[in-house]
């Protein structure tokens, strides 16, 4: 991408009313934009990156064997009443249709998923099976202060599956279990996240959060450095050890809940009657279980670990572009180097614009690309451009002839 | 896919309360399902249909560097006071936040898009550009009864353009109609698609539709077959001959509007002070262009003109998979032949269930992929399957070694 063609510009001046320092750094560096307090807009680079996070949590749903759908965002009122949320649900968004019916905008989707899971659920030989989606999610917050971490509207990946016993719903959950570590350790955040055990609810002893340390989170977590697991602060008054290694001494931390995952039981196959015959022919009520992740939140969970006092520090696989290519009053030359690497396969977003040195540098520092290469008439004395990892402190003169395959 | 785990099934009733071709035939090929009337979500077959389209889309709007962005459901009521539309767009769903503010669901988003670009204009050297989006959008029916063609919450591609001057609008607005255009014919819809003028407003003479040919079509167009353009019932009065080749020879037709392109001129620059300076320093307003298009209602025309008796006709780039590979009590000799083609690149449906022979056979029908491929006892005397095209008459016998290469 031509930086020159690109709509958006990077802001100097922190944005108004903004006190987060993700939503700051998104919305000066042109990854997003606010529309309302929890409410952006993703503009292309944010665009970019949001849809590479969601590649890869849907790799791992796919791996899993997950079966991707795509889930309405009006949820009927009738369908909340048959779950009883309708009346307790207090982050809904409540509206009125011109048909005469009330809805509700999705928040999450056990009562769009399970009347649909019934639908196709007669026999045992139907179980089990996983269906997800990644969708736009509405909470009816009063308060929305955390940038991209607590929205009004959010992208959510949301699994649902669905068993005919609490064996199967176990062994299932144990999987999803794995597949959120590869997730986290695709997207960079395998060290700082931990497995949290919390409240179960009804139907098992726990269930689990995904807990990213950050100084930016709004939970205490306590933690077990022995085996990287921790506990919530709702569990930690009855569970002051590590409920995997037994060890009493947690340390608490500040993180973001990154994902949840909960075995749900029949607390919604139970009231939409989604019944199974079993071998014997006897009739026999399904099992849910539900697993969670948020695609926005994970994005301004990145920044908010990965940057410096120059910008934001993009993971390698999540950046909008893996190369910012900055041209000093050479774009003939860069031109021609713009064209090999991306004929390389490798993203470029090139800076060629009439703009001097220093803020052609700021601009890359505060996008965050993991690379920078700089094209100026002292690099191509030397036949050569400029590399610089985003973090290194000196980048490094490379031969042009060697520059893609140093970028492969 | 083996289709002994998609976790839809094929429904041999009509859908209760259905009256549109195109959702019936969805619904009971488990592409779609109906959670509310014009409401539908999309199942792991309609899901890949549906990304499809999309893609082709989302190609043609980046061929003539359209900048990809996702803007918000949630549209702040001052966006639609300072553009006059919140008493007036008789089809918003209004709601009201707990945050004290009151928001309508996007239902086209000049109102977002328009403040976003102000941001980021001030010099006619930031002009022109185009940014769009593919994003489902909401509109408060009374009545929604043609299935995916009239949707209360459907999926929609609206691009937007802005521009120093009316020639520049124009000449963008030139290149958007041949991408409408390349659009259609990857869709498999060129020969019925007919550009449609209609009325203008204040700021050109005409706007444009793409109507698509179809009995299911709720709108009335004139068409001139001589140079394939038509004209829209709204200007057949003040209009009657074809404004092309001005052929007095019309001839009506019923269409479903696949596209809408206008020229929207300052109508939402002017309000929300879109100004940038020209070469000479003088400040004007912008102008700009709106270009929509619905993937999902896309979805249904294809299914309201391609199908039989039987069920579907996807055309082979729309087509969920490529191939329908039918076992006929033969999964050990055909899961071969599954895993080949899928090492070949070829997308199979592999219909490995232990099911009679016409049952296999009328869900394929009704799924409607290009491809069926019949695995036998009899074939595979022959050493080999029968290939029949979902239109074609009669299958052949064709030799093992030789498949994949027929099919690629």
């Amino acid at each position: 991408m031509r930086q020159s063609q690109l709509f958006t510009k990077t802001v100097k001046e922190l944005p108004k009313d903004e006190t987060s320092y993700n939503a700051q750094a998104l919305i000066r560096a042109g990854f997003i934009d606010k529309v309302g307090a929890g409410i952006y807009s993703y503009l292309p680079l944010g665009k970019r990156v949001l849809d590479k996070i969601c590649q890869i949590i849907r790799e791992e749903m796919d791996a899993i064997g997950g079966q991707e759908i795509l889930m309405t965002a009006l949820v009927p009122k009738e369908n909340l009443e048959a779950s009883g949320r309708w009346d307790t649900f207090d982050v809904l968004f409540r509206l009125a249709g011109n048909d005469q019916k009330e809805y509700a905008l999705g928040a999450t989707h056990e009562e769009i998923v399970t009347p649909l899971a019934k639908k196709f659920i007669f026999s045992y030989k139907d179980l089990p099976f996983g269906v997800y989606q990644i969708q736009t999610k509405f909470r009816n917050e009063k308060r929305a202060k955390a940038g991209l971490l607590r929205g009004r509207e959010f992208l959510m990946k949301d699994l649902y599956s669905f068993h005919v016993d609490q064996a199967d719903l176990d062994d299932y959950y144990d999987q999803a279990i794995k597949a959120y570590h590869r997730v986290y350790e695709r997207l960079g955040l395998k060290d700082l996240t931990y497995l949290t055990y919390a409240s179960g609810g009804s139907f098992s002893k726990y269930s689990h959060e995904f807990q990213t340390l950050a100084e930016a989170g709004e939970d205490l977590i306590y933690v077990c450095d022995k085996c990287h697991v921790a506990v919530n602060r709702e569990i930690i008054g009855e569970q002051s050890s590590c409920p995997s290694c037994g060890n009493k001494k947690l340390v608490e931390k500040k993180a973001i809940e990154v994902g949840n995952i909960f075995k749900l039981g029949t607390k919604f196959s139970e009231p939409f009657g989604v019944r199974y015959k079993d071998q014997g022919g006897k009739e026999n009520t399904a099992l849910m279980g539900c697993y969670g992740i948020g695609p926005s939140r994970i994005m301004g969970t990145l920044v908010e670990i990965y940057h410096d006092d120059k910008g934001i520090i993009w993971p390698a696989d999540i950046a909008p572009y893996k190369v910012h290519l900055l041209s000093l009053n050479e774009n003939d030359r860069t031109e021609a180097i713009y064209i090999k690497l991306k004929q390389e396969g490798i993203s470029v977003l090139y800076d060629d614009r009439d703009k001097p040195a220093g803020e052609k540098f700021a601009d890359a520092d505060l996008i965050g690309c993991p690379y920078r290469v700089v094209v100026s008439k002292k690099t191509l004395m030397d036949n050569g451009v400029e590399l610089k990892g985003r973090t290194s402190e000196a980048g490094k003169l490379i031969k042009l002839e060697n520059l893609a395959a140093e970028l492969l």
